[in-house]
């Protein structure tokens, strides 16, 4: 298949620093090429591929001190899709919202998938609006806000299969959080769960500018206790050793968790996760299998117990079979695939009844359309 | 001519508070109306019009607690004004960038004029990339970090001949100072030259949040000097007497201005302006007759002298001849009829030589193009 897929450009694919959705983007990309298809990935000029670049920002938006506005950049980037639309299969934009209007009238030849939260109330009437343009969701818990979207399938992330190594006998001795210092995160959990056990605690996280105060006021203070570690944002590499020598990764989040790719990444290196029930999480966790997911802190506390004890080469067996890069790519492609035969159904019958898909494996934990 | 004035949806059209833009395409719409041509308004529901109204989102967006982000809005509107632009002989955008690549294949039926600055260094890109698209610019001072841009035309902004009363014998003893208190619009400026001539000033302006603490460090102490007035924010209303009773406008600033709409509000109430060489002032005081342009607070002081003894029925006479909305709605027409022409002749000729506008009364004071 020829296949467009369309990045944000504020980091590249893959990202040099944090960027979830450009480092899905980058694994998905890889993984169509290897499966043998002829992939186009429009993305900042520096981002690496061994799809055809279609270079739309000299660098990512993010890192080039020159750049005060995104969007003219996004308008120039859709232009350039628009006038190479033809030579595609499919359009899987990541983008968000700017390309809704412009793809509108070529709607069954577009994908896209939702990155992020969808609970903002202006996001309702948008989905509404569009909805003949075709939808993906991360995870069924991300559609909730949008019961009038055209959800046609969620597919779960997916990593490399060989981007972590196991590790079934952990030696660090420590519980881990890593993500971002932010109220939604709930690092403060953490720690007190963790100091309730007795058990060390290591924090690997950034501070964003807006969650600054939060860190101050709020868990600056709680790091002084004993058995907590700070240690500042990782990188890619070190990620491999902070999730594989932890005896477990914690994941207390209160917000609508879109995906939780840090669930996936200690699933790959066998740690098991404590998790809170929100968001995703339900459909990531197979409970009593790769962890445990808890209401309450008095139930991590015994949860958290409970999981040091869980066979580790299950987890890993389980992120296997549930949450690799090619599982990911497989699900996307049984979805372009049956975007093309509703449209050639629809050509064929030469109806010229409006594009009407019908929703695909909605209720699946992955989509399985073919 | 069938026309669609496509407004920004931030405030309606005109505004209730502050919305310079809304407020021009409302002056425009409505004499456009007035000269007999069919016109269509895309803007917030609560948009108060002669034309015909497609309302766009039920309110203003900044006056609307539920609206978080205004970028789907904007696509909703885009995607109505796309399903109904057949029925336009022009499309004449008013929202800075997101229409670009949507209505880039019928670029020769749409106009944009630019409302903003336009010194931002990811604007060169996107106007260069898009330079089939036909701009007008609000003054020519506006298009100098543009050199690439397709600009048709310059239409300066005017006001309805009847929404402020000239005033030949002011009352007030005082001069005026009229807009922003921020950085640019150099509020310190007016204090130091009103003082020097021991001349009362009233300061007649909004803070906006970003500029709060420049209020409070650099602006307030001034405030105390005697001589010196600070009245806030006013209403349309309120300008009239603030204007029409000053004995002067003073302008002192210190920014790529792209037009300054109170500069030709003040002409129309009769009060001479006192203004700094920047941007667009040079194009819209005429020096010596409805104003004086200085370089240096020192000029100014010995200028403004001056123009307190200027013959106020010239400056109002001045006003009717240059900047009423009739001259800008005949303006924006001989602009829209050109286009047309244009389009006929390349129909006409049957060829398929992608559209390229010429460049259409690029260095007059207006555009004069029938």
């Amino acid at each position: 298949m020829r296949i467009a897929q369309i990045a944000p450009l504020m980091e590249s694919v893959p990202p040099r620093l944090y960027g979830g959705t450009e480092r899905i983007v980058s694994y998905l990309t890889e993984e169509l090429v290897r499966l043998g298809h002829d992939v186009t990935l429009f993305a900042s000029g520096d981002s690496v591929t061994s799809a055809e670049l279609a270079g739309c920002a000299v660098t990512a938006l993010r890192l080039d001190p020159a750049v005060q506005d995104p969007i003219p950049h996004y308008m120039l980037m859709l232009d350039q899709v628009r006038e190479r639309a033809e030579e595609f299969d499919i359009l899987h934009f990541h983008i968000d919202m700017f390309h809704f209007p412009l793809f509108r009238p070529m709607a069954g030849r577009t994908l896209t998938t939702l990155h992020g939260r969808q609970d903002l109330p202006d996001l309702r009437a948008f989905y509404f609006g569009f909805r003949d343009m075709p939808l993906v969701s991360i995870s069924h818990a991300q559609r909730e806000p949008l019961p009038h979207a055209r959800f046609i399938g969620t597919v779960h992330h997916g990593i490399p299969i060989d981007l972590h190594q196991p590790v079934y006998r952990p030696g660090g001795g420590y519980v881990a959080f890593l993500g971002r210092i932010s109220p939604e995160k709930r690092p403060d959990r953490a720690i007190r769960i963790a100091r309730k056990l007795g058990i060390q605690l290591k924090i690997a996280a950034k501070v964003d500018k807006v969650d600054e105060a939060y860190f101050r006021d709020q868990i600056a203070p709680l790091l002084k206790e004993p058995g907590v570690e700070f240690i500042g944002e990782i990188n890619e590499r070190d990620k491999q050793q902070f999730l594989g020598e932890a005896l477990a990764l914690l994941f207390p989040v209160a917000w609508p968790e879109p995906f939780g790719l840090v669930m996936i990444e200690a699933m790959a290196c066998a740690t098991p996760v404590l998790a809170f029930r929100c968001g995703s999480v339900p459909e990531v966790v197979d409970d009593g299998v790769s962890g445990r997911i808890v209401d309450t802190e008095e139930q991590a506390v015994g949860a958290l117990e409970e999981i040091l004890a869980f066979d580790r080469p299950a987890i890993r067996q389980r992120f296997e079979e549930r949450f690799t890069s090619t599982r990911m790519a497989k699900d996307y492609l049984s979805i372009y695939r049956a975007l093309r035969r509703q449209r050639k159904s629809i050509v064929e019958s030469e109806s010229d009844v409006p594009l009407q898909l019908q929703h695909i494996g909605d209720h699946g934990l992955t989509a399985h359309v073919d």
